[in-house]
């Protein structure tokens, strides 16, 4: 963070509280080297353009808050172009590597399907340029099937197959996109494919659409030669009272009913998973369970409110333990860390955005380090294997690979009596990790 | 209910409020006759041994505050034979055709295996007289394997092998004894098959250890003759933090993961189904589009608590609209109508499991007589199939049918230009469910 | 309902289930006879300008998706009238005899404060002319401190004492044009008098304002002769994380605490209350037990959601047991049942609008009307009373009156041993309920 | 902890994992003298009788797993005061201060009313001498007016004036014995105090006795010299549907209607405040707000869990908010931290009850020194000042006095125009948090 200036305004040092530069990172230094990689290249971090560059803090009580100086122009175009300008410089000082779309923010839609191809490519092009420039790449890229009104009743659900065509149309020219602009990863949020009321709603043909719509993207993807992977992104309610990718686990029911298991994996976003009941640790490892882990929308919720509020995670205990598991997963191949944050209604200055960022930066790049000195000391590895040891050896491995039945069992259990108890050590292991984060 | 006895005590009529016949009936009469069934064959009502005949009403801030005639006898065995003679009694006079139980309702648990599975044989037999004399017949039978501090980690997802072993041979009993008993279906209802913390768990392996452990109570059955229907009964927490059988869709992404789809068909609970986020119809409607509807545990919760409060339903609403969905997907089968219920704390009177039963009976009954007449109707049918009728004929079937691809519908949509939106309905249809209830 | 016109278009008659004469009431005769009242008298039904006039189906994850024909004029004074004159041609055929607004829901926001006031000087005489010609009254009126940006961070709670001298300038005016109509109530909703984050917070000061704040209301109300109610709406988040309305009871500390309990009443909603983990009928219980039950605000949440839903109410038991209350308590006074509720993103008809406020209608006549039979009947009352009555004499009596102490009753309970346990008989009473709904 | 023997067992050294010295703490250092006063003193540490020594490890789902070397001997009086030794053994290795009890914990309940007394007094009487060997001192003691079935429907709110009578009998016999032990405060949860079903209930009567029952207990505490302080102790629900204590805004509103708020502070838990849907901080602040900021139950529960998990708290980030907010109130006077908390079911050794003391103990201390820090910087301090001072000076100053009104204050609007918006800075402020926890 070398320059004071962002498009076109000096940043206004924050002088509120006397710390000092409050705009530098304490513990993300995108060049340093650890394992012969450097902290960007472990990272991956990724900005949501929608939160950040779409978003003006309106709520469902309010309009928007936040005025971009960027924000004005002779038409949506030049507007379109200027903001990714702006973009493009943010995600330089930001020192991020990637970014992350959906189709309807970073172009206008225009009055027809054509004139909307056509806006996208236009924008597309003035992407491709900058990335070019900068070096910034594309995470992934998706399409927006659930703002317009049409989508109202869901995309790929809707009870109207003419919308299940403008969504196959929209979602074709998405992908198309994203192969231009070399992304690694095309992601489906099925914002509104789920329900409001079963009392109008037949859910086994609305699934049933939803998978022929994802054979015909696996089937376009081979066409185009876009080499990326899919992923789904679980949520489990909001904007639709259902959603038919409530979790992980609900999506790999649907993906291996639909024999879709082999083309997709996850995208995981925090606040989601705390929404639909469980932690943002549990949602990753059951996704490493079935080999599906595939990215991850870096955010939080408020575990005491009951919508999405898509805020920066600077829990550094959450993301320790989450990371711990990415790790032990083998980490997140062409996926990565997208900021899918967005700035409180009364954070309102440029400055914001920055902290926002740096905050959740620092968090992550904090929670990797300290992963990685818990998994390097291995004693939460050993504990866990120690406690599973009995599988390794005599009637428990062959009970675990199936080799004997209830009968031989049985007379085990005849044989050896009551099991002795064996302390599960919760509040040991919880100290364990503190050990770890404060000393 | 034609005596006022019970237990050999009198039923004290109630008195506190001069409502005529407070034992009696509404809506639920066993031997009316619809469409060529008695209601007792429709309902297939079954009575849950372990809230009706073993619950006190303890709860984690007090013991039990309800005592029974019956529980005093010279040893445990002679005092579960007169729990269960006093059982049946309610069986017959509450009029339900099916019962279902745990192994440790039953019978007491002995200080080895052996002598265990020995009491059960004894009360097995003793219960085998009783349906015989009655009539009464055996829903599903299950074993306990979350109560006895040996399972305080799981039963087949125990870190131990020892523990594991143990509850094999506690299930190959209970499935003996359910076949001894003419049981219809066999519960897996995994109370401990979950984590408390992910710091000391292998959430893989001990899924594995719980297939594998499914696997060999599929082979068992086969082995034995058990021609029932083996069911999951979802719940996504309590006891455990995270259980694995989560909700329905959980319980789909285990079974086609490994392999026991064929096998396994789902008892929903209503009051787990509330926990998970999910309404009681949501799962009924997953069941069925996987075609795993199997039976139901009749309760309810209280969607302001965060607990299983099993409550007994009588929210007649939310029972026809399962109803509805239960009927269209061809009834439950070999299943039935399970009351997982229990008396509030204070409702200390025998008189209050009439009273319990009756009004919960009566709220089935009614919703099954309500639901027939909307399907009768078709009002909703009719509305839906309409909603979706685009999908019946030209480029909606194709797309169904996965006959044609993005590029095809990019065409279609380029052609048809913007889609009509189509209200919903929502309210029209809530205001037409309440014309069935209401009038 | 005669006419089938509106706003110039005619009733597109239902055609999706065959379901005759959808858009009638079967519950609600406005002007049926009821112990010399009738029953819009009894009702009292209001009709929420903003959801009905101003809700155009816009959620946070896309705009509206409702175009009304009247929302189309060569400015936005001219098309405020064109609204409102849809409102009352509305308001008429629907049979309510009240409606309510804020004050930037039915005149727009000027540049200045001055304009802003003159804006609504002109939509306020327009008004008027319309309640005159038709009858409809005020049921209150408020001002909107939480959609402009300048509140962002709450009016009478604003850090910035600017912000809250705006806020008093257009609650001044807004208490004056209820005034100028004949309202009979003010509400305060403290949409975002509350906190986002406690690091940035004084909570303390921050109530002080707000108490400061409503006690100039009530000094100015006094200076211009409004003779009505105040009235406070309590919700406990959404849309700021924390509100200090936070339910009925945190509303009594507060008023308590700052001295204004004798001016303000409760205006109870039911998703407010559920989302505060109450229900509905908790809060009109507690209001009733301070003497403070004021209006209600007719909606529904949804449980299984975080978020305010503002349904239709079709509950008829829920809302049978509301009115028992409120019926119990003596009524509503100068209160009544003003339809906070919105129609669903995908019910764009103005037929929706129609079913959606004649389901609510209904649902509430039909539960008034039950009501009404319960308490006449009297047996749940009888049963509450015959509970307690050990404390209609003697030690009982004399330690309600305070009488007696400790001592006292130490020595009763040596005397009488252990107290005998009776039952609570919930069950018995659910069943009841139901007898009154279901026959 | 330099003995490694506790109650005649020796500490088996924990070998899971290889982490040296697991018994030791690493930020609670007893005597360490702070600002003149030693950790010890400065944190009031309390040990929670009923879940340390009585708590087994039993749920809903099962019976204790926690078999305890003093539980055995020849009848229950003789086991009590083993129990106790060990207890005391217990405090003095922990280091902690005080302990707090229930009656029905550290004494058997008898066959008669007068037996308790008598076994409580033989128990107090044991309690008192080792209080003087040891030094620790009691923090306060309470009444269990939950688990006997006699208190199923309330305690001071039962519907039976008998069982009024009998709580009342408890309590002063629970004062009496406090007051023996020289303990600093006296405590009220109101268990039981609430409803299952507003059915069978008359919350205002109810209320009206609690508020009776309280102020005979204030008579009482001067007759007998009690000048302790008396805690109120928020739950929302559980086990009760609906306790009338459901957050300390209610608690205000009780204490404040029934002129009660002179003799009355809080007890405020963690995880009450959670289920509740406050933060910790927020109650807390509430609380303080009022003056009514009393003790602490150090616990914590898991927001994605809706029952009471009362877990040992390791979460310092939480803590050291919350202690700021204790600090910057003044501290907790009489009041101290009684961990409120208990073992996982499967932590079965007594080297368990260590780690989780030592776990929530160096917590605690981590977050004192934290806060203390955070306050001697006065960052945030400086920042929230700023924010408002705007109401120190000129017209915000005469609002906050109420020196002006509506009128001034609309031309202080016309005047100065419109607000200019200023961040709120949440992000920043989260990062700052962040500084001081993770460097």
């Amino acid at each position: 963070m070398k320059s004071r200036h962002f498009a076109g305004i000096p940043q206004i040092p924050f002088e509120g509280t006397g710390t000092e530069n409050p705009l530098a990172f304490r513990h993300y230094n995108p060049d340093e080297v650890i394992d012969g990689k450097t902290m960007k290249e472990h990272m991956r971090f990724g900005i949501a353009y929608w939160h950040s560059f779409r978003g003006t803090g309106g709520d469902p009580f309010g309009p928007g808050t936040i005025v971009r100086p960027w924000e004005k122009g002779k038409d949506a175009i030049s507007v379109a172009k200027k903001r990714m300008d702006a973009a493009f410089e943010f995600f330089q000082k930001i020192q991020a590597p990637f970014w992350c779309w959906h189709d309807r923010d970073i172009a206008p839609e225009g009055s027809t399907l054509k004139q909307s191809h056509k806006y996208l490519d236009t924008i597309v092009a003035h992407a491709k340029k900058l990335q070019d420039q900068t070096g910034i790449k594309l995470l992934w890229g998706t399409a927006n099937l659930f703002s317009n009104p049409r989508y109202m009743c869901g995309g790929a659900t809707n009870p109207d197959a003419h919308v299940f065509a403008y969504a196959a149309a929209q979602v074709k020219k998405a992908m198309e996109c994203t192969v231009e602009l070399g992304g690694e990863n095309y992601v489906f949020w099925g914002g509104r494919e789920g329900y409001e009321t079963l009392l109008n709603t037949n859910m086994k043909r609305e699934q049933d659409h939803l998978a022929a719509f994802m054979h015909m993207a696996v089937d376009y993807a081979k066409e185009i030669g876009f080499k990326g992977q899919f992923l789904i992104e679980p949520k489990p309610k909001e904007p639709t009272k259902h959603q038919y990718d409530f979790d992980v686990a609900s999506g790999v029911a649907f993906l291996r009913t639909y024999k879709l298991d082999k083309k997709f994996k996850f995208n995981i976003e925090t606040n989601h998973a705390t929404l639909a009941g469980h932690t943002f640790n549990h949602e990753i490892e059951v996704a490493a369970a079935h080999g599906m882990l595939g990215s991850i929308d870096a955010n939080s919720g408020d575990t005491l409110l009951g919508w999405d509020t898509d805020q920066f995670n600077t829990d550094v205990k959450e993301l320790t333990l989450a990371m711990v598991s990415i790790l032990r997963a083998g980490g997140l191949g062409s996926g990565g860390f997208n900021f899918d944050a967005k700035l409180r209604r009364p954070s309102i200055d440029p400055a914001d955005l920055f902290y926002a960022h740096i905050g959740g930066m620092d968090a992550y790049a904090l929670a990797f380090k300290t992963a990685r000195q818990i998994l390097a000391d291995g004693k939460f590895e050993k504990f866990v294997a120690d406690r599973y040891s009995s599988f390794d050896q005599g009637f428990g491995k062959d009970a675990e690979k199936k080799k004997i039945g209830f009968k031989e069992l049985e007379k085990v259990a005849f044989k050896l009596g009551e099991p002795k108890p064996v302390s599960g050590r919760q509040e040991f292991l919880e100290n364990l990790v503190n050990t770890y984060l404060h000393g």
